[in-house]
């Protein structure tokens, strides 16, 4: 199978995309639009891309180019711990080190350690951390070392002058696996479903109201982060992982409440958790109880 | 049609029931719980029994009676203004008058009329309005005057010493018409219906669940009154009128989402509102956006 | 100490009197605005009033008073199980009882054990259960038996039939204890605050909007009852007991809540709760809570 | 007065800062951090950072470093609507532009632009969008065109190519005016207050519980926005402006109830919007409507 992927080779997301498919053919993407058209065209099988970053928080260009154009279906998702490998050409040392190339994010990501080993390196933004390790080993870098994953380090002709560099050893990214709208991913009783949702009004009633949907079918949300609509400040749409599986009665009744009082709810797909956390159902939410609570308001209809 | 009604000849659920059904055959009967047995036992066609006071509140003996036993349906109600008409043998005057016969209802909602115009007479409890009134014509009337309806007081050869009496000129007493569970009446798009609904549990988080399956449905309650379940002090059940009916769409919501989360749901029909107020849609809420919804919550199902 | 009750001698008012005091000097009152009047005129200290039952509900004639008239205070419950006795002349058995006096509230607590034992027997109201005794044991009775609180099956010169009547074992009465506005009876860690609200609007919102006000502090409800306002139908006051104390932060909180969007708001006092069980309080509502909070605000507005 | 803000010169920033005040004396800074710690050292009296994108959302770098470090304080906010500029060295066509230098941000929000009138261009990334045009006026650039702000253009010896460009008509950034924490900003009745809020636990309900605060006092939100607090994926912290002013008491009372339940708030200061509306007050916010109900309440404990 043809997985498309947020590229260069030697990304976060390769690594990703070898976890989830370790027979995978790799097709890397410039950017994640074009990681998706790929998908949409029917050049790839499968895109990977990051979704949310436990320290920079959700990644607004795959939030942003899922919910537009035609529809893509999450269909998995795959946890990466992040940690980083400084790299130069072979010869050089830490004390060496003047100036820093790798992606903003990276750099964000490893600031501390930075201030604490390397206070006077100057950062040298690049379009990819894999871009910053390509360029040191093809000797076009217009810096003294780069940032990159430990893939990256390995693929490249580069020397290892620091591994396992991490402000935070909590961070971790979370990819999605999306295809076009094809078989569903059956139940596992471990499930998330993503959306996104549009506010019908933006008072703090707006949103309220809104996951109200949520609280009275008893579904946790584990993830709900704001975007702006794009037309003017203040307006917000919500992009949302909620527990639980389309296929399930609940969930079912949140979509039916959600798309009669929002303008807008996309569904982008209900797929096994990484976590495999069995979801934990409360009184009264199981798909027997509703099954059984509509059997008696139809017995009522009949009378 | 014979309907059985709360007795004797001569009360204001007599009344109603002539208001309701003209033609009626009327069946006077000696308590609520025997009213709605008439109807279970198909010894009437329908029952008609006081539901709700203006100023005294729910008619207790009614909404428990109602809620126990085999299902019965409210097909129907009627609304009656109270005031009282007091009646003597004739020849007795105001001033003659030291004791008054009347049900304690009728005492209740005529005090302020008697301390202003009878200050030192003295109540007497009767079994109903009427019976105060029979009691007087038939000169077995323990006290020298009753307080009834006007229907009695024209019914019974007795002398009118006042007419019009009434404390409170909003009083109005609400009255359903019960049968057997039969057809439902069509909706109407100014219906209510009735239900009596147990809580899960009794903290203030209870009740608020409760309201919550009618308020993200945009389903307006009209009456809200609390019951003792009976089984200890601080356990309430709560009689309910909401403003739409079972045949609609988000009402069956709403039945849903109150089955699966309280002990008991009991429904006790649908059936046109006697004000006869077009029900308010709130946005997101008509037949038409619930199964807009439910259709394309399949459509994501099929893919 | 001088306490009115709901008499006359014998009633369970005058049980629940001297279970609370017992070397209380009562004064039996002919009603409920009487036995609270006389307080209010300074003829007595306090008062005993029934305020709730377990089988038949809030007491409207108390609940109403009290939310009338002058403002008076609750300082104390006292819980009475309710059981009654059958009484009759001497020499009369079981068999010769063809006609009952009893209050229908009585009449209506003891109407399965009349069926079973007494299924011809006739009600004959009186105005209390005290009453059908004194006229038994005085040869006034026009009826063949009384239904009476075992205090009065002692008192008067009576035969007992049979003792501890009960439909529902369960059957209790709440009775409080009132008094002028003085001083508040202190917190003990287990208390009851009494109040009447009246709601802005009669939607579902209203009360929603109400009951939040308690649940955004952590307060639990014990009771809560409808009372219509009397002046259309549908016009609901709530009658509301509520866990804690008004010396309390977070029951003041609740107040000021209530105050600031009800229409009215009517305080009737903080007392010790019979049942005694230390209220629970939820994380973040502690009066500590509370104050450092404040003192947060307040060192904002310093700077 | 020193400004600093996030440079180099000719940002969009620095228009922010001269629109705010027009006589400041402004200090570049290399980024958010360095911006921010300036005013804390006192190298600056306040500092101008970009907090908002109509397009992008919440600007994480500064909504991060606000929250983090020892306290600063918002006292006022610009607005500045978005367009770019492309400028190259004199004697360019737009028909030469092979490669575009300028930050991600700015190629974001110029893609479309860049479809349609240079579909060919390959993205430069830099570290502003004034660091393009710097590099182009310098000789030093690596590529042919810049988009930067409009400062820049005029700033710099460039050629104007393309001017008014813009994706999105709607764009527009806004940015804060930060200080020490000193003397609070007056309120105007029409003020923002910007607070840091994170939850007691993460489920649907928690979030709810913390809007609710806010709902209960009739405060409006103009922005929220998810932040992760970094310990794992899935535990998130808001950033939230709210309506209204920390000296008035509505606003205090959601801070009083935030402090309570949530385990961190941060408040970031209250400052006039610069959108201007007037704030709409619901029934009962008023202060004079807090003061009644808490003078009512002491009234009660003074009995």
């Amino acid at each position: 199978m043809r997985f498309a992927y947020l590229g260069p080779e030697g990304t976060f997301t390769e690594e990703a995309m070898v976890r989830y498919a370790p027979d995978a053919e790799g097709v890397p993407c410039v950017d994640v639009p074009t990681v998706l058209d790929a998908v949409r065209m029917g050049e790839a099988d499968f895109a990977v891309v990051p979704i949310e970053n436990s320290v920079e928080g959700g990644v607004n260009a795959t939030l942003d180019a899922l919910a537009q154009g035609s529809p893509l279906m999450i269909v998995g998702e795959v946890l990466v711990p992040i940690t980083f490998t400084l790299v130069a050409r072979p010869g050089t040392t830490l004390a060496d080190v003047r100036t820093v190339g790798t992606h903003p994010h990276g750099w964000a990501q490893c600031r501390r350690w930075m201030r604490d080993n390397l206070p006077d390196a100057v950062h040298v933004p690049t379009t990819s951390t894999a871009a910053g390790a390509a360029e040191i080993a093809s000797g076009e870098a217009q810096y003294d070392a780069a940032l990159c994953s430990r893939i990256s380090a390995e693929r490249y002709d580069v020397e290892v002058l620091a591994d396992g560099i991490a402000d935070n050893w909590h961070a971790i990214t979370r990819f999605v696996v999306v295809s076009t709208p094809k078989k569903l991913p059956p139940a596992t009783g471990s499930d998330k479903t993503t959306l996104m949702v549009h506010l019908a009004h933006n008072e703090a009633g707006g949103l309220l109201d809104m996951l109200e949907q949520f609280a009275v079918r008893g579904v946790n949300l584990s993830r709900i982060e704001s975007r702006p609509i794009g037309d003017s400040l203040g307006r917000y749409g919500f992009s949302i992982d909620a527990e639980g599986h389309v296929t399930e009665e609940r969930m079912q009744a949140v979509l039916i409440g959600l798309h009669r009082v929002c303008p807008l709810v996309r569904f982008m797909g209900s797929y096994p958790s990484a976590e495999g956390r069995q979801t934990r159902l409360r009184p009264g939410t199981s798909d027997a109880d509703f099954i059984a609570a509509r059997t008696w308001v139809r017995s009522l209809l009949d009378s």
